[in-house]
């Protein structure tokens, strides 16, 4: 399979990229990194990448921001950070794809756990995972063609505890292993409009 | 109790009214109707409101708008009127209004079916809802002083049949009274973080 990956560079992102490379032909993107560069937050940008790439089997996204801070603090810019860059970024890295991925093609997003389970200063990033959730599943029956569309939501990897348990208090962190898996299950098997939970 | 209803004229927030004020005091709210005009697409709006009805028990909103069309067909302006209207409008509303909340009040919003079961044309509606159902999980874990937030998610409703129909086919149509418990439920109730589903 030809597979795009954005945010290949990333603490999952890399992982995914080591495994998938083993079997397919992997191009990488990121806002910094890999062979293409590409702003998610910019429908121009994706559909240069889609351009310049032509046509694919399979786009994963391991990538997306968002702001965390205590809700009261919250400004607009900061909850427009994860509704423009990790939720209308990964659709429109979807609505865009559509156009170039081939028959049978996949397409694989991220959530994460806050989506089921909040913890202070996360309610942007459980809004945006939410709302991926349901975006995969009503955006799964209108995909034709075989095209399937599924969405990981990891739980706290081991590799981001150093960085994050401090917010994540008394969340069990999962090994990367499992969240990879996710990915490959979705890219690989036969599934669509699932939330594929790593928690 | 002093409680604002935004969307007071809508067909779910007209029967909502109807049963608040048989026991509480209601300040009515919506976009060209009510005893106070809001644009709840603009936080400038909302504070204004806020500013004229001062201290306050309960927020309700049955307001918020969403496009409704195929997902290929779908531009970015109509996703926005989603994430920035039925979404961020309310997001704004409990935002703002926790200046002027009485200690023991609650948040009140509306979702819709859509974010656990789709429809076609319905993406932006089921990811608007999702985040909501998450995005109310999340705030209730930082709201302080006993201050309550819980989102109504109604499946079709009787009253809306005529209009909708022919895109919600095999859909259930639920009572009208049904919708209107559970946004007493979640007002005169103890319960917060929840989604009453009224499917």
């Amino acid at each position: 399979m030809k597979i795009i990956l954005v945010g290949a560079t990333g603490t999952i992102g890399s992982q995914v990229y080591a495994e998938l490379i083993k079997k397919h032909e992997v191009v990488t993107a990121g806002s910094k990194t890999g062979m293409i560069q590409v702003d998610i937050q910019n429908p121009e940008s994706i559909q240069k990448m889609y351009d310049s790439v032509g046509a694919f089997d399979a786009l994963v996204s391991a990538a997306g921001q968002v702001h965390f801070g205590e809700f009261d603090q919250m400004r607009s810019i900061d909850f427009e950070l994860g509704l423009q860059n990790k939720l209308m970024g990964q659709v429109n890295l979807v609505r865009l794809g559509l156009k170039t991925i081939r028959p049978g093609g996949s397409f694989t997003l991220v959530s994460g756990i806050l989506a089921d389970d909040p913890i202070v200063q996360g309610v942007s990033a459980s809004m945006v995972n939410g709302a991926l959730h349901s975006f995969v599943k009503a955006a799964a029956i209108e995909l034709h063609g075989g095209i399937r569309i599924n969405v990981v939501s990891p739980g706290l990897v081991e590799e981001s505890v150093d960085k994050y348990a401090s917010l994540f208090r008394g969340h069990v962190a999962v090994p990367m292993q499992k969240v990879v898996s996710a990915f490959i299950k979705s890219i690989e098997g036969a599934q669509t409009g699932q939330v594929l939970r790593v928690y």
